[in-house]
């Protein structure tokens, strides 16, 4: 069933993943539903049409260039779906379309521990976050981190003093190194085997919004996450949450309560993080697969299993009557189809339009809701 | 049925505790099985003939200048069983018989935390555990510990500061404050209406031997621990699982891993202590009382309720048939009662003496085994 994907593929993918109004889930749908990024960007205008919403596909030169601008650096893309997609990251629901790699790109498909904490982190909780990466490297783990000040820089090079493999996920584009004088460590990273990901276009200049997708996507990569050094509601707090709600293992280094610094580990410690003071407290916990790893559903492979297409748009009337069935809470796919009386395949085809047009959500667990926005 | 105590009678309860060969539990059992210490002392010579061992009563000449040297003090004894004994240290199967007290002893019966930790301690460490002391004495429990440098003694001066009361459990005499530098804190602790306790006969110099019974005291006398700074394997870790043992709850501060004093605390939050960042940390975690505390079974009080007495001496050879039904494994007396077919009061006379003779032991739940000296 499945073709050969073609470097036009690629170039699909990437207008797809850039059109204006398609986001990480609604991208996942749309390969599902059309088998291929080329058959999605070809229904984009039926879908525009009948969801009242202007989807003008991503121009092919400007991906075009991107492309080539993102090769000329040395990198390349990874799109969702496509085998070398990390398969931890698949499994998120909003996993980023896609990814530009510079270095290593099978290095993302490891087992990978991420390392996060303060950028104004102590002299004693970087030389912690060092020896911890430099260990844990050691013993076979990529370390994943965000490329940040502080915590995050020490991981990287102590994975690199081990020497070990280290992937930085960074929030801006992959020729916007941030903060500036971590350019040098993201040129080590790259030049000593290991890899760098970004999901931001190239010319992304990385603003405070993008730091959230930046630590989804670290939550994702990773079996687990230790946090060093965190203030209350930092940013490696919200690391740790994701993590934990993608089924990750959470891991905290505890530190004096005198210290700010500690406050956020500490308090991750009390709700139930592993208490971490050496590289064997992550190991003894870190599980060969996340807990709630599918391995009967390989979501990271849909453009090898589209669904059945529906032959024919929906009848007037009919997107209407489904939209009545969903209301703010949230109900399962397989309920509507039940409930509305259509066949399973208009009622998806449905769903689509509605959600391009912002009218729907689809939430985890193949369910849909009204959008509260 | 109980008779008013008599000044002779804490003479008599002073050279029972005093007695070689009586320890803890003897002069508890021995209490219970004669009803005073007057008549246990009476009848310690024939324990001495049916046990085969040296009972020689502690003489009374010198438990009266021991009472005198104490009076002369400013302080008292409070006996086991008596009322004025704190009822929670009580519950200590091991419990010391006899207590010397500077101070107020009837702050000895309110609701306690215990705060230890290293005597090296780091500033830091000083710093939370006066800042613990200060705000759980402004709590209203009386902050106990143990006079030691660094730890204790910042939670002493914590609680005074409060201003609130504290407790100091010495290891040697209380004519001895060890260690020297901090006799003027005992003295202000007194002044300022606290209270000093020590196990140890006044005169005791305090050696190495002392401090795990010190350590037993403040465990037994609390409602829960918290460690401050604490290196692996040292008296304070001890002193944390006693109080567990005891069903108090504990509690640790979490530290750096790079600094050695923080292995212990972080230790004891792995194994589920109760990570602590400040004095809320504690109230919300202290109970009203112990979890285990028997509420109809008032310890505290055996001198009102001796056990039905064995009329008669057992008949030759019947010590050596209950004795060959214990084993190095521990069995209930309750069990051992009904496999020797003799009377529960026979049984209880007979183990009383084979314990006296050192070879059996009681053990907590009312069972006993060989003992292993």
């Amino acid at each position: 069933m499945a073709a050969t994907p073609s470097p036009g593929d690629d170039l699909a993918r990437l207008r797809l993943a850039r059109t204006e109004g398609i986001g990480p889930a609604t991208f996942r749908r749309l390969l599902a539903r059309h088998g291929s990024a080329r058959a999605a960007l070809e229904a984009l205008p039926g879908h525009a049409a009948r969801s009242g919403r202007s989807l003008t596909p991503y121009p092919a030169a400007q991906a075009e260039r991107e492309m080539a601008a993102l090769t000329m650096l040395g990198g390349r893309f990874l799109f969702l779906g496509s085998p070398l997609y990390p398969p931890l990251l698949s499994l998120l629901e909003d996993a980023p379309p896609a990814l530009a790699v510079l270095g290593n790109p099978a290095l993302l498909a490891s087992r990978q521990i991420g390392l996060v904490g303060a950028r104004s982190a102590s002299a004693a909780g970087r030389r912690m976050a060092e020896q911890l990466a430099r260990d844990l490297a050691g013993a076979g783990l990529a370390i994943t981190s965000g490329l940040a000040r502080g915590i995050d820089a020490a991981a990287h090079e102590g994975a690199l003093a081990a020497p070990g493999p280290t992937i930085a996920v960074v929030a801006g584009g992959l020729d916007e190194p941030y903060p500036p004088e971590n350019a040098p460590l993201q040129a080590r990273i790259v030049a000593e085997g290991g890899a760098v990901v970004a999901e931001a276009p190239l010319g992304t200049a990385p603003l405070a919004r993008h730091f959230p997708r930046r630590n989804r996507i670290v939550a994702g990569l990773v079996l687990g996450v230790v946090v060093v050094e965190a203030a209350p509601k930092s940013g490696s707090l919200i690391t740790a949450r994701l993590a934990l709600e993608a089924g990750r293992e959470v891991f905290a280094v505890p530190g004096n309560p005198l210290d700010p610094r500690a406050r956020g580990g500490n308090d991750l410690i009390r709700q139930g993080a592993h208490l971490t003071e050496t590289a064997e407290d992550v190991l003894q916990f870190l599980p060969e697969a996340p807990r709630d790893l599918p391995l009967f559903a390989p979501r990271n492979t849909p453009e090898t299993q589209p669904e059945p297409r529906a032959e024919a748009p929906s009848p007037p009337g009919e997107p209407s009557k489904v939209l009545e069935l969903i209301g703010t809470t949230p109900v399962a796919v397989d309920d509507l189809v039940r409930r509305c009386q259509l066949s399973a395949p208009s009622v998806q085809a449905i769903l689509l339009d509605l959600e391009l047009s912002g009218l729907v959500e689809t939430l985890p667990g193949n369910r849909v809701a009204r959008s509260l926005s």
